[in-house]
């Protein structure tokens, strides 16, 4: 069982663990203001001497990979996302411990998908002691329930990049899933029947980890050009008949809204972007994949045609909104995380436009520098906000955990951030007093879009000054609050929940910004 | 001035310090041999805290970048030597220091030309202690005279990426010139008014350096794409007028021969590799830069032209006659270190078969595999080769220090290394009984040719059995020399020398397989 954590209150007033499975935590100390200190991991140096000189790292089967691993009790499992609701590989992983016998693994996935919802089975069976990523659906809801013997872990992807690095987190084995490979262990997403347009998550486990297993089920000659994944970080090649099913990359929240409500504040946001004069030649911006941003983007695309206007570039989570953008001549490039659609993935093969980039490039906090704080505009999403603007992104209003963190609170630090959020959900006000569970710090978020208006932190005076004349319904964030309320009767009840911590939200520089805590039953 | 060194005798019978400018060494084991032990170097967990948010890190001049770096006494500089004899940045470094009073540098080039002349002034002057990278030339010369302070290390392209990845040499900052960069240090070397291709020989200064300055002369809108070298691990862009000469490129090495002895050992070589099956297709294969490898590739471009043979992929150093190969369809892809002319720019902008590459790919010994073991047949030069199919790549039979290893050793692993030779230079004979350097065992050389004959290493008795019957002048290596010394008359004068060591020459794995010695007047 997960040992009773002491709770101390960090610089955002929340309570805390200061030990989590077994480390020492550091609670968050603000925006900015925690230094780390010490070096990077450093893997093992390996040498050539011990790899086949014809390149060759093909085994038989992933079992015997995880075998030669030496895949035993305790160790850390890592894999990466990019298959979204797709990926054929992870409980075949989990599968093969178990025959194996193997206990009290961690998986510490990109993030989990109710695909894996068979890895409960193996929770229970003691094979798996804990997840560490994002977990979305089944396992969320497993977690919240206080089902995992560890606790659970949310990173923002930047902060997992961090977490490996930093060497907060060992990786034992990394299985890299990847729809073209060769057989030195070169691998790319770009291409081959499972093409999932690119292995960004996984770059990082494939620098770090010990052992690195690259799985594959479309083997090319030598090489295999882009190298996503480089084979000199390799160990072995497996080849199975199929790795993914890259049609369930599309989830639920990479479809385009249709609810009038939500097309209102897509525009509203797109003509906030406008008017605020955020929308300018070689200007950049980013939107999350979720309905409401995918319509804003396009929204905003009829705004910069009819002003005649180019981005200099666009952050993915690439859809064929943005690929469309790019082959229309609307931005010279799209920098990108991630594919939401088989246009991206085709995109970013042909488009020499459509870079690939990683959570290094992009969100790494301990880097010099990142690519989010570079974007002029970014629009997010948000399950609950409050009158601080603080948001929250990976618990509902009752507690539930039900989302990852993903890429949003690397985005936060962008030169804006905006949320366009619906004023409730299903009869739930989105907008609350206090967030259930904090995320993102409102000093880092900057305008709040409603169908009920437009709220602009009053820290962005700039922003205030220059939407001051544009007929746009700004209001403080205090008034429409208020008129949700009243048209509710009342703003929502407290969760209930039990004093047990079930998981941990991260900020982006490894302290501990939140807890996540278990659901009365 | 130097310390006196404690010699010993290494695994290949070669008298080797036991310590270099005070760091303990070990002794070539043979190959093979040696296994690593340890991890990684590490560098410092750094905070985007620190760095501009708008990704901006231009500063005002090569100067201030040096001095927000900290220079300061005894600290080590790096630099890449894409520009080869057309550099323009890294005098301009030591001329800084000298402005600023600094003393006691070690200048750590992945190569030093005739360009940088000038820095034996400062050598002199005590500002740089000594360098410790390839010597050409001049600086060659001056060290072969015993005029640095430390003691030079020469190293293999693929030894230096060791060396620095194990953390043998500290970088303390590194100096990247690059042809397009933009201001958040992303940059690239295939385009741009100073065009040189790729930055690969500088990947591993800024992966793991201190402090990285990118140093170009055409600054583009953020993001410079292609991004060989990441901003992430860039602290300060500095913008000059001109960082190199491209035309400058092209050094005396790049030149096809004109002379009909060497165009008939280039046309034997071709022949050898296409009558031993070599040749055939999907095959690899990599030459040098000299004179007779570029003559041997055209002679096996008309082989593979004729028998409708197409290579899977060539290795570069590329030159205008890989490139055709490449555009004609006879390779699918240049996997390309180095460029060696302005048609191998043109090439790795434009063709996307052609790959840029670096010494972690190809080269690094102590990674998980690298690419040159995979290659089926590496043609190379030599200064010297012995009985015992030894060679030399280094020094002259004089003993003086001329010339770098380059990726010479690593591309020894190749599953045949051919050295197509003449059988002498200016009336010395160029097989002898022992090599005065010794750079590459002779277990790992398999095949002499030259005007008189092709030796098969004994050891290689399938290239033996394969080319039995193809009527090429398949001689023992013996009898070569025999002949080649009467008509000379006699084996040449050893050379002579002090028992001072002035630099060593280290293998792919950091152990020191041979030492320099200091000429007499």
């Amino acid at each position: 069982m997960r040992q009773k954590l002491n709770l101390v209150k960090n610089a955002a007033g929340r309570l805390v663990p200061t030990e989590i499975n077994g480390k020492k935590q550091t609670p968050f100390q603000g925006v900015n203001k925690y230094k780390p200190t010490g070096h990077k991991a450093a893997p093992p140096i390996r040498s050539c001497t011990d790899y086949p000189a014809d390149g060759n790292k093909v085994v038989n089967s992933l079992q015997d990979a995880l075998k030669k691993c030496g895949l035993k009790d305790g160790m850390t499992i890592s894999s990466h996302h990019h298959f979204r609701n797709g990926d054929l590989v992870m409980n075949q992983v989990f599968d093969i411990a178990a025959d194996e016998n193997v206990k009290g693994l961690r998986w510490f996935p990109s993030a989990a998908f109710p695909c894996h919802k068979p890895i409960i089975e193996h929770i229970k069976n003691g094979v798996v002691d804990w997840i560490e990523g994002s977990l979305n659906g089944p396992l969320g809801n497993y977690a919240s329930q206080g089902g995992m013997r560890g606790t659970g872990v949310l990173r923002s992807h930047g902060g997992r990049w961090q977490a490996v690095q930093d060497g907060e987190v060992h990786i034992d084995i990394a299985v890299i899933a990847a729809p073209t490979a060769d057989l030195f262990g070169n691998a790319t997403g770009d291409r081959g029947p499972s093409a999932c347009g690119l292995l960004g998550f996984g770059l990082v486990d494939s620098i770090y980890a010990d052992k690195v297993i690259v799985v594959t089920d479309n083997l090319v000659p030598f090489p295999c050009i882009p190298w996503q994944i480089q084979g000199q970080n390799v160990d072995f090649v497996v080849v199975l008949d199929k790795v993914g099913e890259p049609e369930k990359i599309i989830s639920g929240t990479t479809k385009l809204t249709k609810s009038p409500d939500r097309l209102h504040i897509a525009e509203l946001t797109a003509k906030f972007v406008k008017e605020s004069g955020i929308m300018k030649d070689a200007f950049s911006f980013q939107a999350g994949a979720g309905g409401t941003s995918l319509a804003f983007a396009i929204f905003l695309k009829e705004m910069m045609k009819d002003a005649d206007i180019k981005a200099r570039f666009i952050r993915g989570g690439s859809t064929k909104y943005l690929v469309e953008m790019l082959e229309e001549g609307l931005t010279d490039y799209i920098l990108d995380g991630q594919t939401f659609d088989l246009d991206g993935v085709r995109s970013m093969r042909e488009n020499s436009g459509h870079q690939d980039t990683s959570p290094f490039t992009s969100y790494n906090w301990h880097g010099k520098g990142n690519f989010a704080s570079m974007l002029d505009v970014v629009v997010l999403g948000a399950t609950e906000v409050d009158v601080n603007f603080n948001a929250n992104v990976v618990t509902h209003s009752d507690g539930k955990m039900l989302h990852g963190i993903g890429g949003w609170q690397n985005c936060l630090f962008s030169k804006c951030t905006v949320l366009p959020i619906p004023a409730f959900r299903n009869r739930i006000p989105v907008i609350v007093d206090e967030v259930t569970t904090l995320v993102g710090p409102g000093e880092l978020i900057d305008v709040i879009v409603t169908e009920r208006g437009i709220a602009i932190n009053p820290l962005r005076k700039d922003l205030i000054q220059a939407t001051k004349n544009s007929g746009l319904p700004i209001r403080p964030i205090e008034d429409i609050k208020d008129e949700i309320d009243k048209l509710i009767g009342g703003p929502p009840a407290k969760p209930t929940l039990t004093d047990e911590v079930i998981s941990v939200v991260k900020w982006v520089d490894g302290t501990v910004i939140d807890s996540i805590f278990k659901m009365k039953k």
